[in-house]
């Protein structure tokens, strides 16, 4: 298996399992971290502005109303209104590249600067070289070495700061802008309306719960503890000083992706969620879980079906499987099974980005 | 090793990462879930009015007023706030036994009837006899196949309602009163007062996640999501008629005792928190993280010293080490030398139970 590949897959389960250095990084996105407050525009007399009208926008709206109006049927109390959403391709662009994976390849340089012994190593002289087209070959031991290289290994307040850093320079290249900027705003708008409506909001992502952990609450108001993520263990030591910290390790806890999600949900949170939002195969189970709960329950599957826009990608679409964000034939039948609302992006949503004006 | 030293012992870490299903268990108590809100008389001009006067709780009040007075040099900004307190001998009773293993040996018969099979097996058999010297000698090996047929293998809502039977109908021998009477009111009175003041609080026991959270919302006011405990992989299922579950299955996933402790916090919460309360060899680690950040840091650690009003022990206390939460003179001595504030339940707390009036 080449990078090429790679980079353009996410890792499967078992896939991860075997591979547990791959799997802290699987399906990541990463961008800047200046890019908050943009879905605070809403409207006050329409929370969710940036939705057109129809059955997306009408069943949250209506999710809400029956889940919060005193009296109701199917009343959730404040305690117990759980929110989950799925980052990469629901939260944010996702397409055609997990952002991580471009953090960890531009993470090489700091890596070898601070042990030049592996500049003339490989797979680290290759990404040094920046040939794309050699980058992409490289085999997946390779990769390993330089995920668990630039992911691993360090305190994990040196992470924090390492990735914070990056995040305040990289651009996107479509639309040189920090990848913070390419989040949905009619999804922040959701978010906002949930909180306002006294519901916990989490992400629950197949990306890296550390580094997502760095930009939630600036990026979309939810706090570091309330991100459910890809997680490695940590190892509790001491520095000469004697002062304690943790350090990264090689090895995986969780794997945040299809059934690690509803795993992870019961390990984190510990209640089954009343609203769920995805939009790949890896959240079905995540979908399927909450929506199984009993009483009122929303679980909603973004279609990316904006090649303007945005863009338009899997077989749901007649276009050829990416791999990125697998919205399958079978996944969309299943969600008119089972009753989770399917978001077209270019039906549904008036305006995806806030700088979209 | 007989079941009589492990009644008695909290499992080290090396132990529980040796027996995975023991240390699912390890250093639990429950009790049942109706004493919820007896912390909240608090005297409206003193939120601390169950303790005496004295260093400890100038400490705790020192400690609110510098973090959360807006100017401080030393202000926590709200969102930062986090507080976690150990459960067993630092919120509640945890002599002369975890609770949860009483927990085990009782929910022995409502297993034996779901499978007949069992009461002509060992050790089933013998806890089923009620002869409690003969219980005390079970061999290792038994106690194990005790803890797995009991506290795994079920969906994990089957579990919660087991358990929540279970601590509605159990009483404490020595005070007759339900397991959750005997929570100490000076810390929920602390518990409280923190809130007030902002700061998340969260339990991080040793104890079963799953257990704990059980009863934490309804007996400390603490949400399901804030308990980080000792924790079991789950797995995603379905029933026979498609409806999906999660199973509680014999595999540890965190060991949250010792390094645990801010290992599972990193993992649970990804802050370090800013005040941490323990009583024993395993918030060792908890109480130092805590105390290593910067700014003001509070690390605060309960002596078991009055064998009157609840119980004395420990070598601190010039008594045998009776190995439940074990405070060592080790542990003492660092308090000292780190700064932790140590309180002693004899003259710090005026009262201890919210039923000592």
């Amino acid at each position: 298996m080449k990078i090429a590949s790679i980079l353009k897959s996410p890792f499967t389960a078992k896939f991860m399992a075997a591979w547990p250095v791959l799997a802290l990084i699987a399906c990541l996105s990463i961008g800047s971290a200046q890019a908050a407050d943009q879905g605070s525009r809403n409207h006050a007399d329409d929370p969710l502005s940036a939705w057109n009208d129809g059955p997306a926008k009408q069943a949250i709206m209506a999710f809400v109303k029956e889940t919060t109006t005193p009296g109701s049927p199917t009343f959730v109390p404040p305690a117990e209104r759980i929110a989950t959403f799925d980052q990469d391709g629901t939260l944010w662009v996702e397409h055609p590249m997990y952002s991580q994976v471009v953090y960890c390849l531009e993470r090489v340089p700091a890596v070898v600067k601070a042990k030049p012994e592996l500049a003339q190593e490989e797979p680290f002289k290759t990404v040094l070289s920046g040939d794309r087209e050699a980058i992409a070959k490289l085999p997946m031991d390779d990769l390993i070495k330089i995920l668990a290289a630039t992911l691993t290994g360090m305190d994990v307040d040196e992470f924090k700061a390492e990735a914070e850093k990056w995040l305040a320079t990289v651009k996107n290249a479509r639309w040189d802008r920090p990848y913070t900027d390419l989040t949905y705003l009619p999804m922040k708008e959701v978010l906002e309306y949930l909180r306002a409506n006294d519901y916990k909001t989490y992400i629950v992502t197949g990306g890296g719960q550390d580094f997502v952990r760095v930009y939630s609450e600036s990026v979309y108001g939810i706090p570091p503890e309330q991100v459910v993520g890809t997680a490695g263990e940590t190892k509790y030591g001491y520095r000469k000083d004697g002062t304690p910290f943790l350090t990264k390790e090689p090895k995986l806890l969780l794997d945040n992706n299809n059934a690690g999600k509803p795993e992870g949900i019961h390990l984190m949170i510990g209640r089954r969620p009343h609203a769920a939002f995805g939009n790949s195969t890896g959240d079905r189970e995540m979908l399927e879980y909450t929506k199984a709960g009993d009483g009122a329950r929303l679980s909603m599957l973004l279609l990316h079906d904006d090649a303007e826009r945005e863009y338009a990608y899997g077989p749901a679409q007649g276009l050829p499987d990416t791999k990125v964000g697998t919205f399958t034939q079978a996944l969309y039948d299943e969600a008119q099974k089972q009753g989770w609302i399917v978001i077209s992006m270019k039906t549904d949503w008036k305006q995806i980005f806030a700088f979209d004006e």
